[in-house]
């Protein structure tokens, strides 16, 4: 077993996937100039596993045979390992520079819920195939996408129900042989699906009886015949506007992922008509998951953080008390994260010992950046003014009749550059008052699942401590 | 005394200006393919009073000849008056599609503010100047921008502390003689500078007596030798990325306004190191300014609440009860601004005849709406799904080989055409996740002042209630 | 056309009604230690009559014969009426310390919602029934509880559900003949009704066909037979570790009022069967009511603020930055509510002829003070001090042995007595943090219906609006 | 060394100490019908020694001799230490129905805290003087008060300002010779004093070098001349109008504490005079205390909303979706409280081998559960419905004419007796909205330093974080 390099990686996506952006079909994902950043910013995953600096963080040995493999596939079987795991995203996120790499860390997430879903369900032959899968993983050390969210229709009807405009708003299998099975419909919001490997498709919900067409689960190669990557266009190079920066540009982009009649071989399928677990499958996925979201916000909310603390040095307003308050506010804001974050492993629910984040801890830790972070960005725009977005250009301070100008007049604090507060007030810009500002505002809300579903199981998975509370307030109130 | 027509207002912006768009000199504001933008938006103005649908709105009579004036440079005289104001402004902001005209409205903030301060500090010249350039403003019917808001270097300073990096943050009087002063220094966020008539500049804040040289006002032609108004650029055409609309993109934009040493002559001066007085005028306008910044956001409200509860009802989930308790949540918003700005007109506080909307309560509008902008976006963005973000393009959309697909997937409830759900999708991407949505949480908070300015100005203007109610308190605890 | 005295007024209430408190049976309401607390602070409605600083204010001339009649008991034609009874509710409360007076005010809530709604009904029978009992209460000039809220039972069932524990958890007709109807069932938190001539008991919920014997509206004497009042007890006087003040204690108690098989003849039956206009006659007095306790609560917090600011000088920490803060959270508090409850008069809905507070806002305004309350609370306990509650008693300082040690060392700000600091801690321990403090709390919440009742009427009422809005963002976004 | 028991620890307070209650002095305090309830309270922790199903938790092994020792007095070494001690106290108050033991619990809180400050200021005399008080305090099995905060005077001044009052305003050495130091004050809200042994006094600030008389520390015996308790009165039985429960009532008192000139020997003074570390030791404490706090929170709020639960299945409205939106934000509440608490442990900061709670967590945690308190209030009171403070008392309930009229009508679900809802409500009615209530609503805020307090460390602990997180901004920002 020998982990593959960032080259390797990008020689596998070359394989004639079927992507699409901008209307245009896409030649080469490696080298497009939109896909290219998403490619880079995965690809960190593997820098990391070759640079001795944080080797031992990002490969652990295989249980068995102790060769090498990447710690995002090292089945979690105690606290300890989902610390690590912890340590492993956030630190990928920090050298991602507020970007999570996505391809491996969030593999991860989805595997482990197959495994936990398929020892729960007690199916030796869809053990067998997600075991089986899963060392293939390791053993060619792949990037897997999850294809998890339907595009729905509408939102308030079941999946099989006649009021739907058509039954493929939910993925489902049309056909099945000796083979394998035949599914069509689409997946939404799929990061990073046209530069990964494979994709593992999962159910997004609970299902019915009548829904079982609809819980399947599967994986495929992002090449199949059928499958068509719509990707949303993204962010790419600097704009002329801005001050040139060293630092790459890190990002991803989601697809539209249309499955128009993809065959898929049973070896690769781990869930069909097991309606019963189609439910636990999506919850077991979403406290990895959640888990692992909250990981990637903090590295992103230190960045912010230390981007509100430097504009008010700037400004010179950090010793005004309004503003301590605000920063305060912020620390409050991300040591919770952090807390909840790591609480969420230290507390796991093991599943046939497998050890799973706390379900409740790991929903609240979502919950609270998601809920919180509309605040988080109104303060970080507080402490810029209005100059966060009237600022004059680059272009501007390019030409030589305006730049003395703009360097005298938008000067802050003595001794700190013109340059340097634009510099600061640019970054602060595209991260919370853009469009890449707005997606991740978005993103805090719907990545992961929403605000609600977060909601729905923390009460849901809380209904034996609410008895048990219960019991106890009837005691002390005297009731028999 | 003759209302001026939309072409009449182009042709006098035509006056050799010197703008600065994107490093680049700018010919005619009126066809440059950006700033026409803004010049459409604030002709809004003009167009209503030539409208027989709005004139009787638009258009008001000379206080004293009775002839045909704005209804915004109509000095307010009682209650009625301001809700007149109030309505022309909603009514005008909503013909903008949420984007306020600007230039008359905003005019008429500082042309009253300017005159109410002129009655109040009781100086015999001043009150003339400004009376006889008010009587201009209406006979020519002009356009007038607000230069409000100083660059200030390190704003926890003052204008004239020698801990700052030059003396030249906040604008001041550098030379004076017989015929007039000469200003220097820099005004930032001066919205539809480039397309007004004038400019009328005013301190930003209380001074002391050591800052009396930046204790300045005055008008001035926007053509002025001297004066630069470098722009910050705009969207100003649809993307290729979005489905073509029949509406006219609105839209404004703002300078930075550099006074390279502008001759100003007596008679548009209306103070000049009356220092005492600096503070009061600022905060007269503001109580004026904030008060129109709630009309224009009540329009703007109204609009994004719309397009929240179309959302809902496409994505088939307006019956879900936490999404009417979401819809409920701005319905709430919005009613309380309505309130407040309405009764900031009712109950007026009169200083010389002039009636002044509620200090305390024309803050505490802008503030409530400010303070609560960005949960208010987070529940729109909510209702939506992550589709908001990652939806394909209208690029997409026009490719056969994809929009059925499109089409078929992202449909939502029965019976709403796709196109529907995905134009509605992008109106709301525009408005609230955006680099004009991160425009407008920034506008909230910083237009019109900052909400800690506006916290200092209610606690500040309470005090004779405070202790009002504190000897109510005292005599109910027995206290003599 | 006479108004009564208080002593008229007092006489009146001596009439064999069946009160109970305690487990005992009140003798004499006017002279029960606990109950004459509610005579008393019920009494500032006549006091006022006979006062002629608030004569003017307390009393309205019939709309017919032009004679003296309460206010209260004019029927609002307009905006102007509207705010009248709005400064009326206000001073009354005032003037009781916090404490609305109840009997009248309230008794205006349900007369006008009856009217309102038997103008809507058409039913002429019933129109001349409620017109007729109008006049007799002006004429009379009496005093009338609001017989409001049910039982309820199983709060998620309809009154007429088989699965409540048996028919009667919502006031009903189970019986009628000829002379008049007789009524089972159960009130509750029905304030002052041992001390009001009548009892006006409505519906307090929207009602379903099978639920029509539920439907009823009528008016009763408070000793009517069958008629039991169980009161809560109340605070009547001070405690001994108290010290004394000279202002009288104010306060109010809640019935569980019991309709053992009522007799009601039928000129005072305003609703019997009619369960489509069920909803509308609870929803029109709620407009009423809810913005009658937006009155009130403006008194309150007027006073409660002035408690924070005495109590923040007396600390010696008015000037810290934090109080500022909550002191300026507080103010925004109060103004937003009477900008919300002087808009809710305004700003009327008209049904036939009567001025109806507006619904929306009446609700947004209750719905307002009651939401944030908790946090108000917090803000004032904060400024306290931890010597909220653990202060030294009135008993200890007449000690004197330990009155110097207590002199001395709960000194605050130099210059302020001790006593007064201790007198204003008492106060607001009284206020905001004993069982009246709690009871204030659950007041906000659940008097004038809870918070959800309000969310439901906003969401209800404003479907136009949000359509209008919607068809509005529809024509933005090029939907046609 | 054996640990004493519940009948040792009461003999050791039948002492003469000098304890004023109500005015009048106490002479055992063992027995006196309010102070017994404090007694019996602390008593929890020398009964779970006792108790052999909690011994392994209650008790620790003496580092050195392996003797047993309370495990509060085992000065925490790791994490895991830290854990066991969160343990101990989340049990014990879950034991005392909410009600922490607090005498060796708080006690622990001290002596960890002067442990620390004596290692850091390294003299070696102070070193010894608490590590023999700290043995003695083992040995003696000892329950120890803590001295904290300081009556003040006018809170914006420094101790030794000339414009307080006086200079006692905060505790003081006023005379010192070769066998001790003689003190004179006053320290409020001291729970416990009066039935603990000893107290330990501790300076609530940081202090600066005028203050250096008031940067004392030390040990001494309640009962010790010149030290006078005079503690609040506070609720010791249930009353009449309550339904009897077999619960004991559970609370505590606090002191406001004279030192009328009060000798200390040397062996008992730990810090005179080095002012340099006065806010070090305060903020130590605070650190410990504060983590202490949340474990109390946790087993009461794990009650609260355990009634919460109770009262909404009592009600019918469990599945009601605003009733379980409430329970899922108490959940969410709790949840929190919970993952910061243990954090905080999990992460602590070394001084000297001592394991510390992580400071800027277990202020995040304390903060947290008091900022939102009031709204958990708010939530429980909601579901309760108006009856909360309007029921008919127990006085009702056994007149046999009321009773059947209360068992019919305030019935809730079926099935639920309503002797049951009453008693429900009665014991959130005690909790939540009454004295008790308030008491805890200010315990929140101010009990372990008020919210300003937390905000202050938690932002000054900040500063390195802060930098760092900049610096990486910096980057990104292209700032070199």
């Amino acid at each position: 077993m020998v982990l593959r390099t960032v080259e390797d990686y990008k020689q596998g996506l070359r394989d004639n996937r079927e992507v699409w952006i901008l209307g245009e079909k896409v030649k080469d994902v490696t080298t497009h100039p939109m896909l290219r950043v998403g490619v880079e910013t995965a690809a960190v995953d593997y820098e990391m596993a070759e640079d001795p600096k944080y080797r031992d963080l990002a490969v652990a040995k295989h249980p068995e045979t102790g060769e090498p493999i990447s710690r995002h596939y090292y089945l979690p079987k105690n606290a300890e390992d989902l610390l690590k795991r912890h340590e492993l995203i956030v630190t990928a996120t920090r050298l991602g520079d507020g970007v999570i790499p996505f391809t491996k860390d969030v593999a991860g997430d989805c595997l482990n819920a197959v495994m936990v879903t398929a020892q729960v369900m007690g199916k030796e032959e869809n053990l067998e195939r997600i075991t089986e899968y899963y060392e293939y993983v390791r053993k060619k050390d792949l990037s897997v996408a999850c294809g998890m969210t339907d595009v729905k229709g509408n939102r308030s009807l079941h999946p099989s129900s006649p009021e739907q405009t058509h039954p493929d708003f939910y993925v489902r299998v049309v056909d099945q042989n000796d083979e394998g099975i035949t599914v069509r419909g689409a997946k939404i919001h799929i990061t990073a699906s046209a530069y990964s490997d494979d994709i593992l498709v999962l159910p997004c919900r609970a299902m019915r009886e009548d829904d079982k067409d609809y819980a399947v689960c599967f994986a495929v190669p992002a090449n199949s015949k059928g499958l068509k990557h719509i990707m949303h266009p993204l962010r790419y190079q600097q704009s002329p506007l801005e001050f040139p920066v060293d630092e790459p540009i890190r990002m991803h982009t989601e697809a539209l992922l249309v499955f128009d009649d993809v065959f898929i071989p049973w070896e690769r399928v781990f869930l069909c008509g097991e309606w019963q677990h189609a439910g636990s499958l999506a919850y077991n996925f979403s406290f990895f998951h959640r888990h692992t979201a909250s990981c990637y916000r903090i590295a992103l909310t230190e960045l912010q953080l230390g981007m509100a603390q430097a504009i008010a040095e700037y400004n010179g307003i950090d010793r005004i008390s309004h503003v301590r308050e605000k920063i305060t506010n912020m620390i409050i804001y991300l040591e919770m994260l952090k807390s909840l974050a790591k609480a969420s492993c230290s507390d796991p629910v093991m599943h046939s010992g497998v050890a799973v984040p706390n379900p409740i801890i790991s929903n609240i830790s979502k919950y609270h950046f998601a809920e919180n972070y509309h605040n988080f960005v109104k303060w970080v725009q507080d402490l810029c003014g209005g100059i966060l977005v009237t600022a004059p250009t680059y272009q501007d301070y390019q030409n030589p009749e305006l730049k003395d100008y703009i360097d005298k007049y938008l000067g802050g604090r003595k001794g700190i550059p013109t340059e340097h507060r634009l510099r600061m007030l640019q970054l602060i810009r595209i991260w919370l008052a853009s469009d890449i500002g707005g997606g991740v505002e978005v993103l805090a809300l719907h990545g992961e699942g929403s605000l609600q579903a977060q909601r729905m199981i923390i009460y849901g998975e809380y209904q034996n401590q609410l008895q048990e509370y219960k019991e106890r307030a009837k005691k002390v109130a005297g009731i028999k």
